[in-house]
């Protein structure tokens, strides 16, 4: 099945895992995965390893109950169950990443709330749920979601946003595309460090919903821009 | 019209742009604009692009109604009219930087203005104007200066200030020349981190307005040897 | 006795040496240790130098009074004492790391304690002791670990857990092997990072006791994975 | 004079205008100098140039009133008179570094005193007092050390200690070498961000005096280990 799948497609999922460490979204941890072209119900992530040193002969299929199925007998991530149960629910995604992003971090521990603090951010919305897995399974687990009844919780806390925050472990960003949800991975933190740092200064004056819309419409005509810049800055790091 | 522009002045505005990205004031958005030297009715700005990657090809020539003349049929940035509208009002100013330069968004979006904590900064003066676009178009736009109306209303809220602030956007900067405005920008970044750090320690101390006053005098004697560091540093990083 | 090591294991604590700069819990201080494979009265560590610049022919073996035996007459770490005061009362620990990680340092001199943020740094626990030299010698000193009685006050304080800090100094690390020890010195500064970030956000919700040892078992699983990145960081980055 | 200096010292003179710049103590302003070795009437320093860019044929002599005496008709830096002033008053005192270091400006434009946090910088000692220009000249300068008046008033307000904030513009620090001021420089800044770190967690234990004392003493004993390191790092930055 990854012999089906588009070669660009391919190309640019090796290059999202680049952009994402490079970019400091990732470190050794987090993945990001795209639907197979040819099937829904498959999607393409790497098995399972450091995402900067991702390259096409670790891309691995799985299909939507989290197996993977080709090449047969490869390891993907223990987390794979994030992608599998959100592609179930949300047909028009298409691509998944889930990151211990750090800034976005106190946002999932604290009281307070993340929100589009500017135009580049809109995708937030009003509304950026945060995941408690102590209500899945208590305060005992280790975080992880480890199988597809995890999986659909968090599917649900997503609900149609375009991110949700893991408390205590990072968040989940999707996107249409590839590009669409690495731009709003690498906003996500960048809205969460400017909001870190306004929060002293008093109360926020937030995007309105009507503009947090209006921008996230606007910034998806430009996705091609900074995923050009990111992937040559990727390029010239020399991951992989 | 470009064939007929300062060879050199299109060469700093190459560089300008990869400074600005260098020093962290770009990302993949923003532009950085020059009045032509052969007529103050036309300026130069690289076409619709990341500014990490323009070349002397890229840059094209527009008119004071932000329409692209040269070369015929391409397209540069949508906000093109802040620059056209504030070189229309400000004859004496020669280089315009829009950018969504970090730090400084903070004070777009809470009551705290910026103001000179150094002497470096001394060209902030007393007012750094906010340009609140809710003003203009009400609380459903999606925040860009997307034509000669907006670009009006924001020229006229930095009226004759060096700098003014797009709430929820970014910042604008101006200044006679290249070399000023690109030091104006990496400065007023620089400004706005200080002030973030210093708020918690308590009040602030600012400049004075003759203290302002003097240090901008002062610094504008020295533009030429921050350019030189910055300029060497861009050429070390390998931009496009 | 430097002879009779695992070659891998010298090979190990080079890199280790160069990761921790990298990765900026060292700079040109700090150290760390591994206790020889063939001989656990005996360990490995640099001799006095800037930890960057460390290669095979600087390491030294000392036994666990903390005098050098090979080669003779090279001079260790003054603070030597710090690792084979450790390494004589936690027969399981086999990796010791002294640094003055930076966002650590706040957490020793402040009422504040360290505690899991997040998944990743479940290896903290439910306490991060804090070590004061003033109960040992008074008022006076310099800081330092400088003998064996030192060491020993600071182990105690250490009891069973994986990282304990100085007062106005740093802190230590311990692992099982190289690669734990490594692992949690970097998240150790992460978590400080987050909790910083998180404080003046309000209440934190920190991980539960049982999250904390679930997650710590679950990561001690995946410790290979940012082995291999930070290795290949540190390679790029050509340390010595 | 050059010709008479000691090679040594005038390379790393260059050296640490390097080093400086590369661990963001200097950006494009700022200066450090040496009291010539075979004359203490006399000092050497760059000309009037960005740091990053100085090599061997770009230091100049001055003499202790700061004229310029080799090479005839060569410009140093507007402030030079801090150098030549403190030179005069501080027999002990060979080097001397003047810098806008970021994280220090805070402290000098509020209420907050910069003391030392960990035993790295206990060479702050009790004191770091504040140079007010406005108490020279009042409230109408451009804070800059124009003269040796005001590089005496500052001199004054330096007094003995290690180093001084000048409000609103930098500081200064000194050391008995080169080695010294640079280590103390770049600690300075060190313990300034962990200050501001620290500030929002509540009440600091500081080192005390007698720990303050006895710790710059035994720092001083380890100059070369990160003197080595840094000249490492600035020679791999590849700069002049």
């Amino acid at each position: 099945m990854i012999s089906t799948a588009n070669s660009a497609l391919l190309d640019d999922l090796v290059t999202a895992n680049h952009i994402l460490v490079n970019e400091g979204v990732l470190d050794g941890f987090g993945h990001i995965s795209v639907r197979h072209d040819k099937n829904p119900e498959l999607f393409l992530i790497a098995r399972s390893m450091a995402p900067a040193l991702v390259t096409r002969k670790d891309i691995v299929c799985c299909n939507l109950e989290g197996q993977v199925i080709d090449p047969h007998g490869v390891t993907s991530y223990v987390e794979r169950f994030i992608h599998s149960e959100i592609f179930k629910v949300r047909p028009e995604i298409n691509s998944v990443i889930h990151s211990h992003s750090p800034a976005i971090i106190p946002f999932g521990v604290t009281g307070e709330r993340l929100r589009p603090i500017c135009h580049m951010s809109g995708f937030l919305g009003a509304t950026t749920p945060v995941y408690e897995i102590r209500n899945s399974v208590g305060e005992n687990s280790d975080l992880l979601i480890r199988n597809q009844s995890l999986g659909r919780d968090l599917a649900k806390v997503l609900s149609n946003n375009s991110v949700a925050l893991l408390r205590g472990h990072g968040n989940v960003c999707v996107g249409v595309s590839i590009q669409q949800a690495v731009y709003r991975a690498i906003y996500t933190e960048n809205n969460a460090k400017l909001q870190l740092q306004a929060r002293p200064l008093g109360e926020i004056n937030y995007l309105s919903d009507a503009e947090a819309l209006a921008t996230a419409e606007m910034n998806d005509q430009h996705l091609e821009r900074p995923w050009q810049m990111w992937k040559r800055n990727a390029q010239n790091a020399k991951f992989s």
